[in-house]
């Protein structure tokens, strides 16, 4: 294994306990049992690979019966339930970690959708699947609207990674352009959390007709 | 491409547009941000098909490679999200495209499964999960228990299509057969919208114990 | 068809009228109406066959196109739904063929992810999704936390029966291994049910640090 492919490697196992410790922080938040840890943990870090596997109709999923994923999932998850309060006083660092599996989910998810031939459209939905999809069925699973859908400047650098993988492929073939890819949503998403623009909210709908217009027509429509 | 499949083609598009909107109206009700409002209203529109394949074994599913429908889709749900205060105003004309699409959808769906040799039942399912399983996701992803649930006369009527089209499968062929079952469910929505029935729940729970009744049990069960 | 497939046949129908009966009464008590009481209902008895497949690559699954399931699991639905008031009664006894259901449903599971060579991993996941899947399907539709998270003396004895079916399996066989592996779970959670262990969280949360300080910290974290 070449250093590239390594260093992927690395970043993806970061993301796979990262993504693992959300879920189980979330089901430690919301009273579950540890059970329910591991399945929020493993379902944040694996389902999203699980999705994009059943329709490129990869079956068994990769995320199923490669031990090593697996794995590492179930124990990040256990360790970030069972030690919660000591390890849930650095967010900011989970933050940090999360950007790396974001990066990573997204350009892997690209570069499997390319080799199995699908359109650009398909590869950037492909993208976002893999490096969301875990996160979507977390929030589905905890009974709440999932989080991507409050915060757009996460899912859509995702696909914007998915575009730029596109780009790239022709260019410097598929192991280079994972790590591009997966380094440039990375150094976004690092610049996004340092400089706090999580929480501003820049969508179209403020653009449209100010948010406070916005959130009364939204409650008259209830 | 003859005059049926043309029409066929059309009323699926109306589907598709309708069902888009419906999904991007109710990410901008809940205040989501336009991600949630294209992922929502793709959701209503393509999930339905998408889910289908995935249980026929069709992979890549169709809604995700075919490009047209993808693009008419996500089209359909920005226009929706983005001019929300202009065309929420038509809500009637709304319902009846969405008619359209359930109609259409059904159908379509029936013929897929016809054509991968399920039994009536799985026809039946098929035509219902393509018609109505994307408005489930939509309501699962928004936090909601699923509206279909709550209104018996709208998914019956794609699995009486679904009989319907089985019955009629031998005699006509499969593209007469899929107008004349899309327009039969399309015309039974019509009318009910018309007279105003969708609001009156005919199930069985009123017919065994009254309403009132009922509801003091549900509330004892709790 | 021998003695032991027959018994195995036997508890599985068993299993099937239990699990559809719990989504049917959940239905009921939600307020829904019948369509809602048959899908749950349906969901709960036959969507963890459903998952299972899709993930194993079976299509289409086998719980869609063979008629008995689908049908025994309708039927039950509906009988559930229409005869609420007078078979809710017995909690008791759906109690214990719900356990019947989760044995059977874990042990059939195994086996089926056993010839399709998964790992131990994979083995007990699919018994585990075989077995509560259709709960967390029925649990989401409905707008709920899926149960299975906050009795983890339900999933993780699912589990443990997958351990079981892989230890046995190069000694005893396939058939026999089913019915060993489903009849010691069905024993251990009859076991339960009569000393009403089912409440009693016997969880690592409790071990580290007593519940009440937990919740505090649940509610911080708010």
């Amino acid at each position: 294994m070449g250093f590239i492919s390594l260093l992927i490697n690395v970043l993806n196992y970061v993301g796979i306990i990262a993504f693992a410790s959300s879920g189980a922080f979330k089901a430690y938040e919301k009273g579950l049992d540890i059970l329910g840890g591991i399945v929020l943990g493993s379902s944040v870090a694996l389902a999203g690979g699980i999705i994009r596997d059943v329709l490129l109709g990869v079956f068994p999923p990769t995320n199923i019966v490669y031990l090593p994923y697996a794995v590492t999932a179930i124990t990040a998850s256990i360790a970030a339930y069972v030690f919660y309060p000591l390890v849930s006083r650095f967010q900011e660092a989970f933050l940090y970690a999360d950007a790396v599996g974001l990066g990573t989910f997204a350009a892997v998810g690209a570069e499997i959708a390319y080799q199995h031939s699908l359109n650009i459209l398909g590869i950037i939905l492909m993208a976002a699947i893999t490096a969301t999809g875990g996160g979507v069925v977390r929030d589905v699973l905890a009974g709440e609207v999932p989080v991507i859908f409050r915060r757009d400047i996460y899912a859509t650098i995702a696909m914007l990674g998915g575009i730029l993988y596109v780009v790239l492929r022709p260019v410097v073939g598929g192991e280079v352009d994972i790590l591009v890819t997966a380094v440039s949503i990375i150094f976004v998403r690092f610049v996004i959390i340092m400089k706090g623009l999580d929480k501003s909210y820049v969508t179209i709908r403020m653009v449209w007709h100010g948010v406070n217009n916005r959130e009364k027509e939204a409650l008259k429509g209830k």
